[in-house]
């Protein structure tokens, strides 16, 4: 599907979604690129990321899914909007474990009070071949800012 | 509801189960209690939590979510049993903020082969005052585990 | 939890949410009782209800859950507002088979654009012996009515 | 993604899993085809479809969605495997109207006990324009039947 963007700048948009959010930081996952409607991200897994069966922990795969969702549909907002996760679920297919996880984000259907997005995460070895290992869907909400740091 | 304990050891087990999961010492989450059938955990909010307008991200909501359904499961497997998260869904009910971040899990339906368990995450504020901002539903597969780590 | 109708009517509202909704009825499916926030109904189980194996289909299951959450968001709706379904979880916790299928949706938080509600699907007995079958979480958009024929 | 069936008469058990399924019919949903891990099924509206405000009713959607789906599982099954829906979740993207109800689900991830198939729900116009409605993610597990009706 191809969307048109309603912020010209929806470029620093996501890039700012990435870069003030702390938490995303301090997991350690980076934007690989974006377009109107979709992003990429991806994580270098480290002994830090997993849980007690030495498996990539659900919580890094959500974060993962849930930011890039958040970010796609930022891609589509306006200037004075932002976006906000209100429902999330997420299959996971495989036990998760290799070298990154790659996610793709792809709005599903905008909209003015709810945009769904769907999430896929994949896990890469080190010849750079991805597994599916995750799937999840996103409800966000639009929240229309007033005097904003996203609206000057 | 009540529930038997397989495991005499069950207490052992879900310390074991925050333990080895270093995503979630990473974050910042710590147990606070258990009994069979359910986990309560809790993590103190830090400015390295947030999302892009400063509240606590959906993905320490949802690690806090899984991992203490993870480990309310695992207080009813038996020892040769590991149980692993394979569907999740989560409601945001309020953008989440305030000192800490308190879970409780319970198990809805034990299983032999798959758990459910609902979660509910609380803002918590300095005098203690608690509010729901999250609900989760999680499905665990149970694992029969050979020579595990778990399984002497 | 306890809540404030904001339409003193609430209760022709969900009578109407039922008459008026024609698949419910073709199912079988009856208005029990209602109060803020809150929805009871039932279908006694026929041949023409089951799946392939003789179980209750989830079709059946996900009509009541659903309807009940409806009417159940219905009860805190102000009289020019309606509400209509657009996010839907739901666990199936054993097969359903019995005399009757007994639903009561809760509200868990209501809401200016989301309300979300809990529904507890049962399988009835001929002794009037319940076991819980099914949990669902449905989010309920507000939209608002101009000239409709609920707001006169 | 192409998968191999592990029956050969899969395509006799998918038109058994839509003949056996007694409120299927009753809703008037019937079989158009599938192949191996998709199924593809319709509905033509009727008024005993819809829900309090004229739209299609969640439950319909729901129920096509879910069978459609239960059945591209039966395609994968071995002759001795039945598939049972064990968790559910779809989004409502749009008010559902319009002639026809066209659903198509196509196996995500087979697994030898959980199969995890999508679903998607669109409205078809009198002059076959499609229009997606909802899309549903359902798990399936998978139940070793012994002397089963489906095993001779």
């Amino acid at each position: 599907m191809s969307f048109e963007p309603r912020n010209p700048d929806y470029q620093a948009r996501v890039r700012e979604i990435f870069a003030r959010a702390t938490f995303v930081n301090d997991v350690g996952i980076v934007l690989l690129g974006c377009g109107p409607g979709w992003v990429e991200a991806e994580l270098e897994l480290a002994p830090r990321h997993v849980q007690q069966d030495g498996f990539a922990h659900f919580g890094v795969q959500a974060t993962l899914a849930d930011h890039a969702a958040g970010a796609a549909a930022g891609t589509l907002a306006a200037p004075d909007e932002a976006v906000l996760s209100v429902e999330f679920n997420q299959s996971m297919l495989r036990p998760a474990r290799g070298k990154w996880l790659f996610c793709r984000a792809e709005v599903l259907k905008p909209g003015r009070t709810l945009t769904r997005v769907e999430s896929e995460v994949c896990a890469v070895d080190e010849s750079g071949a991805r597994q599916l290992v995750a799937k999840a869907r996103v409800a966000l909400a639009t929240i229309h800012l007033r005097g904003s740091l996203y609206a000057p």
